[in-house]
């Protein structure tokens, strides 16, 4: 099978990668920066490079863009695409890309499959990728009513293929739900975190926890500012809880009320434990998430 | 010389077997949990149990218990401590410590000074202890305008010896007011961010960003819940801050201001890029924090 990877960044370059280590599809690359192309040729991780225009040879897209310049790229060169090809994006988000690119896709005789690798590391780009970056990670993907039974399998067998630990099927909308929770908030708290003013007093009065909550402050603005506004309904959600339990346990502490804040603290650190006794999981699982 | 150490948990057994392992000094233990003076015993951490009647004989004294417990033991048996003897103790939060325990301890004859081994684990007590807890850790030391130098040139001394990989001198008010921040408020912020009704739907979604905003959720709340209410207006003006910050981005996200969204999330991103590069600090350092 011919797969086209739209963007060779670091989840598209190591989506390259693995595809060439652990299957014997063959794969071709679009990058608008040439060093890239010149770095993923040389290692091999893309047969060829192509144009948009090559799409129509293509029997699978794989679009590893920001959320953007994915809606971009689909909208531009929607007539680009094969007719029966299979097409997936990477986005962080699924709503917004789902409902932007699937009627111009379908139109086109074209599927469409909303997917979300939850990988990552603390650098980006096509020369920080590597053939092992799905390693234990959960891949999620979100099929929709109109979407056959038999091409969510396929994406499910071609995850495990490439080294997914998990596999988790959703709705667009539950997907950004839950993300909002697990992913989002946690890049805004980490972010807004570490601008207190005191910041540039820590050096020797940091230990672990200030290393872990901040560690995701560093983080790519332009593509986080679109991942958050494209999902600002869930992600508000969160942060106006988020603010409310810190205002209880911030009373408790003006009113020296110790018993309402060992309270507040134990709650936490119950569902903290019980969170991490979810050790054994099923490894590939369909989820009937309520709506 | 004869050390006691009150109160073989997770930091007092540490210290114990940390000075059995790198000192020549005789380690003596007081705990009112006969199986952990048992186990402290059998491993050779301490000589002998004394009892408070004891500490007359003893030239330093270290007390590693929970804040509330370390100034009621002080206060319950001042009468015992040897005149002209060092008294430190081992609290998260120093000011309030430094003010109830000096001005007994200075009528007994001995010198007390507020001390924070920047070191833990997700495992509290005695048998998780480890003479290798404090390698790379910060240990803070916090004399007053009453201290004599070599009583804080000593414990600097010592400190390096139990194998802190930096001391920091500064002062018990400086001390909290920077911990608020780089400790305190990490430990409320997890503890509140795992409380979200999305909690039970995470399973699959989760990735190291999760992981690292909630690890510290998983607090003891009885030592926590003395360590805040004790220290709680540098802590609430953290708590303050963050809300403020965190309501910037929602409000910017609210009104889909992806300039002021993006401008917001750059600050934070550039100052974590900075604290990163703050890698070579000098191991061993006076501060002169300004008040």
């Amino acid at each position: 099978m011919k797969i086209a990877i739209v963007g060779l960044g670091l989840i598209g370059g190591s989506m390259a990668k693995a595809i060439q280590k652990y299957t014997d599809h063959e794969v071709y690359g679009i990058d608008t920066d040439q060093e890239t192309i010149k770095q993923a040729l040389e290692c091999g991780a893309i047969r060829k490079e192509i144009a948009p225009d090559d799409l129509k040879e293509m029997d699978f897209t794989i679009i590893s863009l920001h959320p953007r310049q994915t809606i971009d790229f689909v909208l531009t060169h929607v007539s680009c695409f094969k007719p029966g090809s299979l097409v997936m994006d990477t986005c962080g988000i699924k709503t917004a890309i789902v409902h932007s690119v699937t009627p111009p896709l379908q139109q086109q005789g074209c599927v469409f499959v909303g997917c979300h690798p939850m990988a990552g590391r603390e650098f980006s780009g096509f020369r920080y990728s590597v053939d092992s970056l799905f390693e234990k990670a959960s891949f999620i993907v979100t099929p929709t009513g109109d979407t056959p039974a038999h091409i969510t399998e396929f994406i499910k067998y071609f995850a495990q293929k490439l080294q997914f630990g998990k596999v988790v099927v959703t709705t667009p909308e539950e997907h950004d739900r839950v993300i909002a929770f697990t992913s989002q908030l946690a890049h805004v708290v980490s972010n807004c975190y570490i601008k207190s003013p005191t910041l540039h007093e820590q050096v020797g009065f940091s230990a672990g926890s200030f290393l872990d909550l901040t560690r995701v402050a560093k983080l790519n603005e332009d593509m986080w500012t679109d991942l958050f506004v494209m999902n600002k309904e869930p992600l508000m959600h969160e942060i106006n809880l988020l603010i409310d339990r810190l205002t209880e346990c911030r009373d408790a502490m003006a009113s020296e009320d110790s018993d309402r804040l060992r309270q507040l603290l134990r709650e936490g650190r119950i569902l903290k434990e019980e969170s991490l006794k979810v050790t054994i999981e099923p490894s590939y699982m369909n989820m009937n998430l309520p709506k």
